[in-house]
């Protein structure tokens, strides 16, 4: 795909894209151009409607029937077929629960206890830090283990017998980079071990092949590309040969194998659904449906296709027009995610003064500059205009002035 | 109060109290007497609009910006301090977090891990199934780590140097009688136990008095009593001059002391909120809030007394018309919640054709029909009438036909 040359072009692009009618589907603020879908994405449309009806007609009318009726209780089951879609896993074998947090501490723990002999959690430093301090803590519950970090080029390498699994985040959060899920899930499953994937920044933004690629075990969240809404559920995954090894330390009364029963005992679920633990929110939960039913009805190959578009624009527009910032991203399509970060030691003001003047990507620490590339609801044209705000932005040197400094909560 | 003697007195008693008011805040259907709030609290109106506002302007209008702009960030600490105004806590010592499942797992170890020359947690049997489920996970997880149950009244002798914990839900899911939070966290205290107390039944449903009683932690459920919506989010407790000596073993980023800083180092938040993990559900969160707030409008030493006055018309309009079901809920308001509890060995059917003629409570196996009593919506009127339908519904045998006897999934 050739690159536009001009803004007239771009708009033109943009117009003649089978994306196009996704756009008018999510409710975007006028005034706005939205490159922060990496840390929340954009409202659907339909979701507003359908979050309306779930609490006014199923939660306000039918009340506790709708447990029944509406099939709140097989929504952690449903909308997990439906993202097992996007992720290339078996419809059985992906589960709608919890946060990403959560969904890590189990499935750490669960693979650490189903193979004794092994004590080490191998990941990379630099990850993000939720996964580290979950298996941090993880090591400091269960005797013996420990995590180790070695850097990403190294982890093939520094797989042993002594390690139970490599947890990895697929695309990475900061600098976008994507790892090579089918070789080193290989290589983790040669030397014994087990590979664990967070999909958070590459779930609905790149290809996902968990069943091809050969990983074991997977967590992903639902708030970012799936436009589930803000703190939307995470979902996880087991493949399913490993199912019946996988035990949830979290024993919750939803992942009972007869949870209605109301026994004292506790029996798992059979499948991935031992791995459900307490009542999950229906409205939070049927929001995120809504967002994964909308990323179902685009053309998943234009969708990527067109993801990558936009990022070649934005570097290329960028090396015109702001050469001086370093892009931490790597180039290849195959190589990253769907977000593109740039380095500057002022990165915190800049992102603000940015903000300010309708461009809204986001800052991460110490010094990145970070625009999230979201097809479904992001265009060419889009991308063309945000670089020129920025060269703006950066070149007048607005964000110099001292309440661009100003530090709230970032999230 | 005396209780009235006919529907034309039920129905000027409820005219005439001072929670009549808060009916119409809530959104209940046409023809339908709800008492199930025990089970799934009703819809207030003012949620329909909240939530509405949440997705369309906080989420859509503003996007990432509302984790600051309207304080998503500080929602769990917010709604916590609210929901400890209920429960008789100070303000800095109860988080909204995950769900009453993933709490109690938290909590346990925390309190497990905190007394490692004690091994065993004390509960009692036929307490909540997830609550027995999540003791059973903890103690096949930490080594020397065993469950005990003993019956309720057997509990505070049972106690001894090698509880670590006493785990008890203040008011019981099935038959409704209330524990002594105050007597058995003494007993636990002078054993050198922690209790911890699950209040899924009780907040919003009687008095609560955390501090006052000595507890050391607690649960609770939002989707009950306090009207959160299906699977709303729940709440953690801990005593202030505890919060130091307990760790949560879900070390998320939530819950770090800077979690914006990215550094791959875990370093617990001060208080309560370490316990904290993943990123919440905002918009299960703030349904939740509206919610609370709705309960805080209410006066509510008047709603605890209509409460009792619902339960004692229920008890004596049954006692007058079905005698032959034996209510196994307690009498004396101190000793139960606000829910009440019948015996009938055909409890499934009955209740099946109680609810198609639009009193709607709940069956709990095998054999009890419980009804909820949540003086927020529900009247005395409410009360005469159901007695009436319950009275023809048994009388008839209707419930004899086989429809009424298939099962799906209820909870």
């Amino acid at each position: 795909m050739s690159l536009p040359r001009s803004l007239a072009e771009a708009v033109a692009a943009d117009a003649a894209s089978p994306l196009q009618p996704f756009r008018a589907r999510f409710a975007l603020p006028e005034g706005v151009i939205y490159l922060d879908g990496n840390s929340l994405g954009a409202l659907p449309e339909q979701t507003v409607a359908r979050t309306a009806d779930v609490v006014t007609r199923e939660w306000g009318e039918r009340l506790i029937r709708s447990w029944n009726e509406a099939d709140w209780i097989g929504a952690p089951q449903r909308i997990g077929a439906k993202i097992a879609d996007i992720v290339g896993a078996a419809p059985g074998s992906v589960i709608v629960a919890d946060s990403t947090s959560v969904n890590l501490f189990k499935l750490i723990v669960a693979g650490m206890r189903a193979q004794p002999g092994r004590t080490e959690i191998l990941t990379e430093p630099g990850n993000f830090p939720t996964d580290l301090h979950i298996a941090e803590g993880v090591a400091s519950l269960l005797p013996g283990v420990t995590v180790r970090t070695v850097e990403a080029g190294e982890i093939a390498g520094a797989i042993g017998p002594q390690t139970a699994i490599v947890l990895l985040t697929h695309v990475h959060y900061k600098h976008g980079a994507r790892h090579d899920m089918a070789a080193l899930s290989a290589a983790a499953r040669a030397a014994g071990a087990l590979s664990l994937w967070d999909l958070s920044h590459s779930v609905g933004a790149v290809p996902v092949a968990l069943d091809a690629d050969g990983a074991d075990m997977a967590v992903g969240c639902g708030y970012k590309y799936l436009n589930g809404g803000p703190g939307a559920p995470a979902f996880l995954y087991v493949r399913e040969a490993l199912q019946r090894r996988l035990d949830s330390p979290i024993t919750g009364w939803m992942g009972h194998a007869d949870p209605f029963a109301f026994g004292d005992g506790y029996a798992p679920a059979a499948g991935v659904s031992r791995f459900l633990a307490g009542t999950p929110s229906v409205i939070a939960m049927l929001a995120l449906e809504s967002g994964v039913d909308l990323f179902l009805d685009a053309p998943r190959e234009a969708l990527f296709a067109r993801g990558a578009a936009l990022f070649n624009l934005f570097v290329a527009r960028m090396a015109m027009l702001l050469p001086e910032l370093v892009c931490v991203t790597p180039r290849a399509a195959g190589a990253r995610g769907s977000h593109v970060s740039f380095r500057h030691a002022d990165a915190f003001p800049i992102m603000q003064a940015l903000i300010e003047r309708g461009v809204i990507g986001d800052y991460r620490a110490p010094d990145i500059l970070r625009f999230g590339l979201t097809p479904l609801y992001v265009g060419l044209a889009d991308v063309w205009r945000a670089v020129d705000v920025l060269a703006e932005v950066v070149g007048s040197g607005v964000w110099r002035e001292p309440r661009f400094s100003v530090r709230g909560v970032v999230t």
